[in-house]
């Protein structure tokens, strides 16, 4: 990191906090009308947390199983870690189930898993020495990311992001959000959009909010307005997350990802996709075999608790949906860059 | 119209009814949790109900307005259609001014006061014909389009269309959603989608409730949902209505229409926009010509009265966007079809 760019000025929330004997997770639930940490002091209720989308995000559900696992330890006896992993697998099959979709759930667990197959009679300080690194090297990365993300971005470009990418959906910085905190640390963004994301209102309820915690403009706009924005050329760069990168650079994130893509496209500003090399799957060739989730329609028939819709209203609510890699100009990750992604590019980085 | 296919099996909804005393209007403020009816005695009532939204689009807007200069006419006498205008003036202005940017509004006062201007001493008859031309003569061009439109529909299609252009928004059978009753009605249209259109989810709260009332099965998606959408293969046209069509064929309309247009080229589906002809404007040349209104950002800081961001973020609130004709695959109107727009093809249409 350049030592002369102030990124803590604009890193300053955690969602999650270890006390050194209990997990305080952000309620994500709340925001932004409250800032209410819960306080989780077994596996279980950090399950339950994670069950409830109290913590959210793929990055962020992992740091808060693995600290899961922690509390977990607690309550068992061992002499070595094998022993204790033998103990513990119960705990940590709940915390995988508590969100079975999310991929660095199960990656988190699985690292927990092999620090403690190999510890001695330290185990305790092994596994919640691992928890921490996990939660370490995510914020690590994310700065990197968004150091080596901002450098593509010229000085005095427009932004739009999408969803929620942020410090509340990782250990802090964010991914898409982090590079677009770099790039105004760095004085290349000169403002900053964010939609809405209907259904679900991340756009709305967090992404601008936890920019504003951190003393960052940003403007919202409805979902549909995104391509009147790029018309008005206040937006050279769409930068957003991933749920998914398959082997060719196709990308699965949350709807309405690709319609920014093809809007992008067409009015010839450049697409970013920016995620931690985890989310990064080399055994899916492409896009096309990626099974897109489709949540209860109920999400679409009101906001918020407060219901717009009739009685008997038949609603399609897909959550993600898949950008090609031929709309995309750059997928960043900590382990470098692809531009122009495809299966070749994606190799060169990511191996086989 | 084709005989043999029942229309009417469609087209039961009525915003606007004249009991001969009285106006009834629809009240869109409270669709779709209560079918109310509010009573216009006076022609200041109507222009009250045309202010604050209970009645809304724009040529259900010009109707209404077309029977509150006939209720003004209660409180005057007169020897002739000339005296009486003089007299009625005060109150067509009070009209005219309830929703200063509508189109339709003032273009249907001008009818009434031409009707009036003519008239001898039955010029009380006069006027009422002239408001009951209107509402037919619309519900007629409605119809008119909507077999039009569908005709460019092959069996077996998909729909989605944007905002309401329906029943609510006219004298009946709707604009867009006109083409898509007949389309139904003829056994075209297999899958209709309507999309929220946030800010104001005309698509949740008006488009799928007034198509369940007449039978018609509809799916409500998210705005960014419709990409996904259109790259599944369940839609082949988007159909829409427009607020102005220029002389190029530019098209302002419902922020959202320019991203769904640019969509559809992309997933090389059909763009078909639908408007009565008073909505061309022959004197605009083209769209980069029309001032985009932009409402107030609190629209996009809740949902129906909940509230949704924190304080102090700022929002862009853009209401329309423009569609350039290029991206436009056909223009209905009740004069005529031009496909793929230009100036020529309008002016052949439109005249100069």
């Amino acid at each position: 990191m350049a030592n002369d760019i102030e990124y803590d000025r604009y890193d300053r929330i955690r969602p999650i906090r270890w006390t050194g004997a209990a997990l305080e997770l952000l309620d994500q639930r709340k925001l932004p009308f409250a800032v209410e940490y819960l306080t989780a002091a077994t596996s279980d209720e950090v399950a339950g947390a994670i069950h409830a989308l109290a913590v959210r995000g793929a990055p962020a559900i992992g740091i808060a199983a693995a600290w899961g696992a922690v509390l977990a330890a607690r309550d068992i006896d061992a002499g070595d870690g094998a022993a204790a992993l033998a103990k513990l697998e119960p705990a940590l099959q709940r915390l995988n189930a508590a969100r079975p979709t999310a991929v660095n759930l199960a990656w988190a667990l699985a690292r927990m898993r092999r620090a403690l197959a190999g510890a001695g009679g330290d185990w305790r300080d092994v596994l919640e020495r691992e928890a921490q690194a996990i939660a370490t090297e995510d914020l690590a990365a994310n700065r990197r990311m968004g150091e080596m993300g901002a450098a593509l971005i010229a000085p005095g470009s427009g932004v739009l992001t999408h969803c929620n990418t942020g410090s509340l959906a990782t250990a802090g910085f964010g991914t898409a959000l982090g590079v677009i905190r770099a790039g105004v640390a760095q004085g290349r963004i000169g403002k900053v959009f964010a939609d809405e994301t209907r259904p679900w209102m991340q756009g709305s309820r967090l992404t601008v909010w936890e920019l504003q915690q951190d003393g960052i403009d940003a403007t919202l706009i409805a979902d549909a307005a995104a391509s009147h924005l790029m018309k008005s050329g206040q937006v050279d760069w769409v930068v957003v997350g991933a749920d998914r990168i398959c082997a060719n650079g196709d990308t699965a994130n949350k709807i309405g990802t690709y319609q920014l893509a093809i809007s992008a496209r067409h009015h010839g500003k450049k697409f970013m996709v920016v995620a931690p090399s985890s989310t990064v799957d080399m055994d899916t060739p492409s896009g096309d075999l990626i099974e897109i989730e489709e949540r209860d329609p109920s999400e679409l028939l009101g906001v918020s608790g407060s219901r717009t819709v009739a009685d008997g209203i038949q609603a399609w609510n897909p959550v993600f949906d898949v950008t090609p890699a031929a709309l995309i100009d750059a997928i960043v990750t900590e382990k470098g860059i692809v531009e122009h992604p495809d299966a070749e590019r994606m190799k060169a980085i990511f191996g086989a």
